[in-house]
């Protein structure tokens, strides 16, 4: 079955989520919003009035007749159908909450360039996100990045979850390469004290059809308008 | 089997979601935390070096030798084994993307006075805050109230999902409580469009498990340290 994605055209934001784990599991998929009038048929599935089960924002995923919303909801769906997830319902719990944390971390993440609100610019908040980042740097960042090198340290295998590549795994490579954009003098730094990670990302960069998908066109460039972007000003 | 809650002893937050599930299932569970000597097992827990899976931050749940961490991770749990979700993947999808909606909610909710980082003190923020909380009110609550207000208009039952009370219709409680207390003034204006998410309010506070538990003293009250803190001069 074809899987239809729904996501900003313009953008990786938390549909590279989704894009990195059908990438990885080879799964046949199109990305509605990017072809030729997509981005109107998102739009209209959105204010479906008898749409019984609307999601609230993108990205959601169509599957037959089923639409799933929420970036964590749809990798644990996709992770259980394509092996990227243990098949214990415990494991999946586990991968599951690894994946939660992640997403708890995006939107930390993002709020560093917009503390006061996503609808107001970057511009208008400025001195506000110099004092968030300066936060995030100091105490939010460590925390986040330690935890996750803390359970790669306890697991052993290299990957976070069980001896396989699940989707926190691909999750915290699209992390360490956003950061890396977003904050690299920083990240420069932080790396050097989270090495676990920084291989993981290595681990997760080589497996072939990562690497042929982040060299393909489907993979959308960085930019200033999604999750990780880079002010040069907040990167002290 | 008997459930150990693990969460900050002088707080609603986000334990009380779960408080709520166990409460409505007529669960067996002890709230480690808040008995004695419980604040530093849970310390301990969380520190433990050889703990495989550790959790990120409290709320997490132990359930034999499982140790489950994110809110809404363990409301899927507590949801499947209590009869608060369907029984369908399909359903239990969509209750779990009703859950962590509900979970974006509440971190916007919470950074009405946190805007700048959760390691400062309200003091410290507080022009961010009525800036960010004009937002909220302005743009932000309508969207989330709207949509579980739509949700609960294309569905009829009066439960968001199905015909049945899932964990969802219990974090919808907390979230109306909880912007009562919180903004008050501004609350009952948003309340005049939002009469269904009212009426489902008012059904979770009738069940008697839940009717029960908010006259007990299991139920802590609302207060300045929570997600959901009363400033007046955020309340337009």
């Amino acid at each position: 079955m074809r899987y239809e994605l729904y996501y900003w055209p313009e953008i990786q934001g938390r549909g590279e989520f989704i894009r990195l784990a059908l990438e990885e599991a080879g799964a046949n998929y199109i990305d509605v919003a990017r072809r030729h009038g997509g981005e109107s048929k998102m739009f209209a599935l959105m204010q479906r009035a008898r749409q019984k089960q609307p999601p609230f924002a993108p990205p959601f995923l169509k599957v037959g007749n089923l639409l799933i919303g929420q970036t964590a909801n749809i990798l644990m769906f996709l992770g259980r159908r394509h092996g990227l997830a243990p098949r214990s319902e415990a494991g999946q719990l586990w991968t599951h909450q690894l994946e939660l944390t992640i997403a708890d971390f995006l939107v930390e993440i993002h709020d560093t360039h917009h503390p006061i609100g996503s609808g107001f610019y970057y511009e208008e908040q400025k001195k506000e996100s110099k004092r968030r980042t300066q936060d995030f740097l100091k105490n939010r960042a460590p925390k986040f990045l330690g935890y996750f090198e803390t359970v790669l340290a306890r697991n052993k295998s290299g990957f976070l979850v069980g001896g396989r590549l699940t989707t926190p795994d691909l999750s915290m490579f699209q992390v360490v390469e956003g950061l890396r954009y977003a904050l690299p003098r920083a990240m420069r730094r932080l790396e050097r004290k989270h090495s676990r990670l920084v291989a993981l990302h290595d681990r997760v960069a080589q497996r072939p059809r990562i690497k042929a998908y982040l060299q393909s066109e489907r993979r959308i460039p960085f930019n200033q308008m999604g999750i990780f972007r880079h002010y040069p000003e907040l990167d002290r």
